[in-house]
C-alpha cells in the first residue's frame, strides 16, 4: 500500500529558478525530488501547492508525495533534510489520507511582501528597497476595492485566453513596522505574478500617483496596462497554505 | 592638499574572503579599493579599523583614505555606492582631520554574535544554529570573569610569540530575544578569532559543561586548549568602532 506524505518546506528562493522542474536549472521541486530519490532509492514525483517564481521565498510551502517504505514521520523529515542543501528545509512531514492533493485541496494561500525604506546589504535578497515616502493610510484605503471574488485580469499575466481569472481575496492588509511596510494577502488562488502586481499598484497609491478607489477602476478595466509595475520577486514569501 | 575621508561601511561577509586584500580573492578592502579607483581614476589605499575574517559581517566598519578632488561628502558616498556590488554599502562619508587613522585612533570596537535555536534557511549565513538548551543565567554569570584588562592568550590565536595579548574588555552582555541568544562585547582591541572563541566557551557554560567561574581559570591558564571551540564566522558582526 502506498503512503501519502505531506511535507511543509521553507526555502530561500535567491538561488532557485523557481519551484517547477526545468531542464538544466536549479529548481526547488528538482532539488527536493533529488533528495527524495536519494532517500527512497527511486525517482518520485513531488506535487507542490503552488509554483513560486525565481527569487520568491517560502516560509511554509506544502507538497506531497507517495512512498512505500515504513519510516516514521520524523525519520522521513530528517532523511530529506540530510539530503537537502541548506537553502531548503523540511519543517514538517506527516502521513495523510491517500486522497490528499497539496494543490487541488488547498482552500487558500497566504502571501507576504516586504518593502524596506532603508537599504541594508542583509535585506538585499529578502525585501524590496523603496526609499520613497509612502502614505500607508491611503494604501489601507485601497484594500476594500480588492476584497471579494473578482476577475483580476488587470493584475496578472494570463497563460491562455481561456484561463479563469477570478480570485476570491479573503483578507488583505498593509502594516508598518519600523522601516518596513508589510503586505499580506489571502485568497483561494493566485494568478501569475498577481501578488507582485497588486503590490506594485498599491505602492503608486502610497506615492499619491493613484487614488485608493483607482483599484476598483483598474479591476473593472480588465487590462494589465492599467495596473502598476510588477514588484521584484525577492520581497515575496509564500507564508501559508490552508486546507 | 590631500583630504582625509572617513567612511562607514555595511557588508555581508558571506561572499568575501574577509577584509584584507589577498591575491585572487574577493575581499572587502579589495572591492572597496576597486570602487574607489573607478571613482578617483587612480589606485588609492583604504585603511580599515579592523580586519574581519571570511564570512564575518559588518554593520558599521570604519575606514579612511586620502583624495585630492573637491567632491562633497554626499557625492563621495553616492559615487562609491554606484561602483560597489550590492553586498557592500557605504552608509556615511565624512571629511576628517588629516591626522585621523581609522585603526590607530579607534578607542574601542563593539562586536555582536547571534545564536539561533530554531533553524531557518533565511538565517543560515547570519546566525549560528545551536538547537541545544542554553542556561543563559549561567552564561551571564560568567561575564564578570572576563571584564577588565586581561591577557586573553587562552581565547586567541597568536600571530607571534611577541604579540601583546592584553585586551581591555569594557562591556559584555548576553541577551535572550525570542529564539535567539545575542552576545555583545566591547573592548579596546581584539585578537585573532577571540570573539568567536569567547562565544564558543560561553556556550559550554550554557550547556553546563563548564561553570561560570571557569572563565577565570581558563584566562589564568593562558592556554588556548583550555577554552571552547571557535564559534562559526557567520554569526559575527562588527557593530561599531568608537573614537
Amino acid at each position: 500500500m502506498l503512503r501519502n506524505i505531506k511535507i511543509t518546506i521553507e526555502y530561500d528562493g535567491t538561488d532557485f529558478s523557481g519551484w517547477q522542474v526545468q531542464p538544466n536549472k536549479r529548481t526547488v521541486q528538482g532539488v527536493l525530488q533529488n533528495a527524495l530519490a536519494e532517500f527512497l532509492g527511486k525517482k518520485t514525483k513531488i506535487i507542490g501547492a503552488g509554483r513560486t517564481d525565481t527569487g520568491v521565498h517560502a516560509i511554509a510551502q506544502v507538497a506531497n508525495f507517495s512512498m512505500k517504505k515504513n519510516y516514521d514521520e520524523h525519520t522521513i523529515m530528517n532523511a530529506l533534510n540530510a539530503n537537502l542543501p541548506n537553502d531548503i528545509f523540511v519543517i514538517n512531514a506527516k502521513e495523510v489520507d491517500s486522497k490528499f492533493h497539496s494543490r487541488f485541496d488547498a482552500t487558500s494561500r497566504v502571501y507576504l511582501y516586504r518593502i524596506t525604506k532603508k537599504y541594508s546589504v542583509f535585506e538585499r535578497n529578502y525585501a524590496w528597497h523603496c526609499s520613497k515616502f509612502h502614505d500607508i493610510i491611503l494604501m489601507k484605503k485601497g484594500i476594500k476595492f480588492l476584497l471579494g471574488k473578482k476577475d483580476l485580469t488587470s493584475f496578472a499575466i494570463a497563460k491562455s485566453k481561456k484561463e479563469n481569472m477570478y480570485i476570491d481575496v479573503k483578507r488583505c492588509e498593509w502594516k508598518k513596522k519600523k522601516d518596513e511596510l508589510i503586505f499580506q494577502i489571502e485568497a483561494d488562488r493566485f494568478l501569475h505574478k498577481s501578488v507582485r502586481t497588486i503590490v506594485g499598484t498599491f505602492v503608486l497609491i502610497g506615492e499619491r500617483k493613484l487614488k485608493p478607489q483607482d483599484i476598483g477602476t483598474i479591476i473593472a478595466a480588465k487590462d494589465r496596462k492599467m495596473a502598476g509595475k510588477t514588484a521584484p520577486p525577492y520581497g515575496l514569501y509564500l507564508k501559508e497554505v490552508k486546507y
